[in-house]
C-alpha cells in the first residue's frame, strides 16, 4: 500500500498549526539529540486542539512522539499525531514509537520525512495495518536535513560558515574583522552554533584568535547545549596562545578525514566549519562542503583577507557551484544559505 | 494648508489599481525622459475604472498627466488622477499639468513624490485652491528616485553594477567571466540598461572586451531606447580594438568629474558604471557611488579578478558602507541592491 501524501498548503488549519508546532519542537531539539535525529511531534485531540508537543530527548531519552503523548495523556485518544519523521518501528533503547501511538489510541498520523533507517522504517506501513490513517506531508524539516544527509554520506554533514563584506573579504588588511556583521547576524550565529554537534576551526585561527567556540546568548551567558570544539591541523595549540580553548576543552585532529571519522564515531551528525581561509579551502577542495552559510555585510573593502586561501579553479567553468537555498535579512546584513547540488534537501 | 497623506495599504482597491498602473507607466517611461522625470499617471472615472494611463514622453513631449487624460477623454470628468509625482504648475514647453487636470474636470488628485523643482512646485496647493481634493500617497516610485537624487546632487545619480561569485570575483584567473550569472540575471541587466541615460566603462574594459553597451532583448534585438555609451580614461580607443563602440558611437572623457559634468549638461540623470575594477575603485574613492547592483552567483573561485582594483581602507572601520535595499532571486542567482547611506530613497 502506498502512503498518501498531502501538500502543506492543503492541510486544514488545525493540522497546519500542528505541523508548525512539530517543526518548532524539532528546531528546539536540534543540537541535543545526535546521533539521533532532532524530531518534533504534536498531538491534536478529536476537536483539533493541540494537547501535546514534544521533541527528541538527548540520546537514551524519549523520542518526540513519546514526549508529546505524555503531555497529551488521555486527550490523545482518537486524536491525531503530526511528526516531522516517520514514527520508528524498531525496539531501540526506548521501544518503538508506533506502539506508543497505538497504545494512546491515536487515530491518524501525519509525518514529514520517511525514516531512511532500515532498522527503524516500516512505521507508516505498520500503523496502516493497525487501522491508523497515515499521511505523509510533502514538505521538509530543515532541522532534520543535516541528519538525513549524514546518513547518506556516512560522515557528519558539513556547513561552511563565514562572514564577509560584499566583495568577499572576511577581514581588513590590518586583520580587523570584529564585527563585519551586526547584532542580528551575531545572534543568529550563536543560535546556529547551539544546533550543531561540533564547531571546527584550523590551527591558525585557534592560535591567532583565542576563540571560545561557544554558543552564547545576548547577555554573554552560555546556551545550555554546546557543540564540540574541534581544531584541525598539526601545529600544537598552547594554553598560552589559546587559553579559552584550553579552559573549555577541545579536540584536535591532524587532518580533515580523521576529524570527520572521529566525530562520526562519537555521534556527531551536523558540524560547522568556521575557518580560517586555509581550512575552508581544504574542505572545499576535498568536496566536503555540503552547505554554506554566508553572512554578508553591505560594505566594500577592495582588499583584505579572503574567504578562501587557495584558488578553486583558474577558470569560471571549474568554480565550486552551489544552489542558493535562502536569503534572509538580518538587520542591515544578509544571510545566504547554499547547498551542494544533489544533497538531501526539500 | 497641509496636504493630507495616506499610506498605500489604506487606499481602496480602485485607487490601489490606479497607483499600480501609474507606477508601471513610470517604469515604462524610465530611460526615455531625461532631463525630465519618468512619471506615470492613471485616470479613474467616477465609478473607479481606469480609463487612461500615461507616462512622460521624451523631452519636449507631453507629461504623464496629459497622456493619461488624452486617453480618458470625457470619462475623466469628475474622476480621479493618480500620479507618481506632484503635478507641475509651471508653464514649460508643454503647459502646466495642473491646468490640464482642471480643464478635464478631475475632482481628486493622488500623487506620490512632492515636486522638488522650485519652478514647478506648488501644484498640489494650487489644485486645492481650485476645489480639487489632493492627497499624497506615502510610498515611492523606484523609477523616480535616481532623478530625485540627481536634483539634490547636481550630477547624474551613479549606480555601480557588477556580477560576481559569492567570494567577490568578477572573473576567473584566466579572465573568463562569461557568464558568471545566468539567463535571468542577464535579462535583468539589459532591462536595466534600457532605463539608464548612460553606461560608463573604463578604457581597460573598452579595449579588452570590445563591448557594445547596448540594451538588448532575449533574441538579441535592440530595445528601442538605448543609453549613451561612455568611456572614461585617457588611453585612445582604436577602432581595431573596440569595433563595436566605434560602430555604435561613444563618448570619451579623460576623468570622472569631466564625464559627469558633461553628462549632466547633456541631460543625463541616471547612469550605470559597469567597471572595470579600476574605474569602480575610482568612483568609490571619490564618493560618487550612489547605488550598487551586485549580481551574485552561488559559486566560489578562491582566487580571480576582484570587483575593485584598490583597497578602500586598511581597516574594517574604514570600509565603504552602504544600505541593503533589496535582495531578489533571479533564477539561481541573487541581485542585491544597495544605496549610499543618506541618499534619496523611500
Amino acid at each position: 500500500m502506498r502512503i498518501p501524501a498531502i501538500d502543506p498548503e492543503n492541510l486544514d488549519a488545525d493540522l497546519a498549526r500542528g505541523l508548525a508546532a512539530a517543526l518548532a519542537a524539532g528546531a528546539e531539539a536540534h543540537g541535543r539529540t545526535s546521533p539521533n535525529p532532532p524530531v518534533g511531534a504534536a498531538i491534536l485531540d478529536t476537536s483539533g486542539n493541540i494537547v501535546g508537543v514534544g521533541g527528541t530527548q538527548p540520546a537514551g531519552g524519549a523520542h518526540a512522539e513519546v514526549m508529546a503523548l505524555a503531555e497529551a495523556g488521555e486527550k490523545a485518544l482518537g486524536g491525531t499525531a503530526v511528526v516531522t519523521l516517520e514514527p520508528c518501528n524498531h525496539i531501540g533503547r526506548t521501544g518503538p514509537c508506533t506502539q506508543a501511538l497505538l497504545k494512546a489510541g491515536i487515530a491518524a498520523v501525519y509525518y514529514v520525512h520517511p525514516d531512511p533507517n532500515g532498522q527503524a522504517s516500516g512505521g507508516a506501513q505498520f500503523l496502516r495495518e493497525q487501522e491508523v490513517a497515515v499521511v505523509r506531508i510533502n514538505t521538509s524539516s530543515r532541522d532534520l536535513l543535516p541528519w538525513l544527509n549524514s546518513l547518506q554520506l556516512g560522515r557528519p554533514t558539513v556547513t561552511l560558515k563565514f562572514a564577509q563584506t560584499l566583495d568577499g573579504f572576511t577581514a581588513a588588511l590590518d586583520g580587523s574583522s570584529q564585527w563585519i556583521t551586526g547584532d542580528q547576524a551575531r545572534r543568529r550565529v550563536h543560535e546556529d552554533r547551539r544546533q550543531r554537534d561540533g564547531i571546527i576551526i584550523g590551527t591558525g585561527t585557534a592560535l591567532a584568535d583565542n576563540p571560545s567556540l561557544t554558543a552564547r546568548r545576548e547577555d554573554g551567558s552560555l546556551h545550555d547545549t554546546q557543540p564540540r570544539r574541534v581544531v584541525i591541523g598539526s601545529r600544537p595549540i598552547s594554553a598560552e596562545q589559546a587559553p579559552n580553548l584550553h579552559r573549555l576543552g577541545f579536540e584536535q585532529y591532524p587532518e580533515i578525514s580523521t576529524a570527520l571519522a572521529a566525530l562520526w564515531q562519537a555521534g556527531a551528525r551536523d558540524v560547522l566549519v568556521e575557518g580560517g581561509a586555509g581550512l575552508a579551502s581544504a574542505f572545499l577542495a576535498a568536496g566536503l562542503v555540503d552547505n554554506i552559510q554566508a553572512y554578508i555585510a553591505p560594505t566594500l573593502l577592495g582588499q583584505g583577507h579572503p574567504v578562501l586561501a587557495n584558488a578553486v579553479s583558474d577558470t569560471l567553468a571549474g568554480a565550486a557551484s552551489f544552489e542558493l537555498v535562502s536569503q534572509t535579512r538580518l538587520g542591515g546584513d544578509l544571510l545566504l544559505e547554499l547547498k551542494k547540488k544533489g544533497s538531501v534537501s526539500d
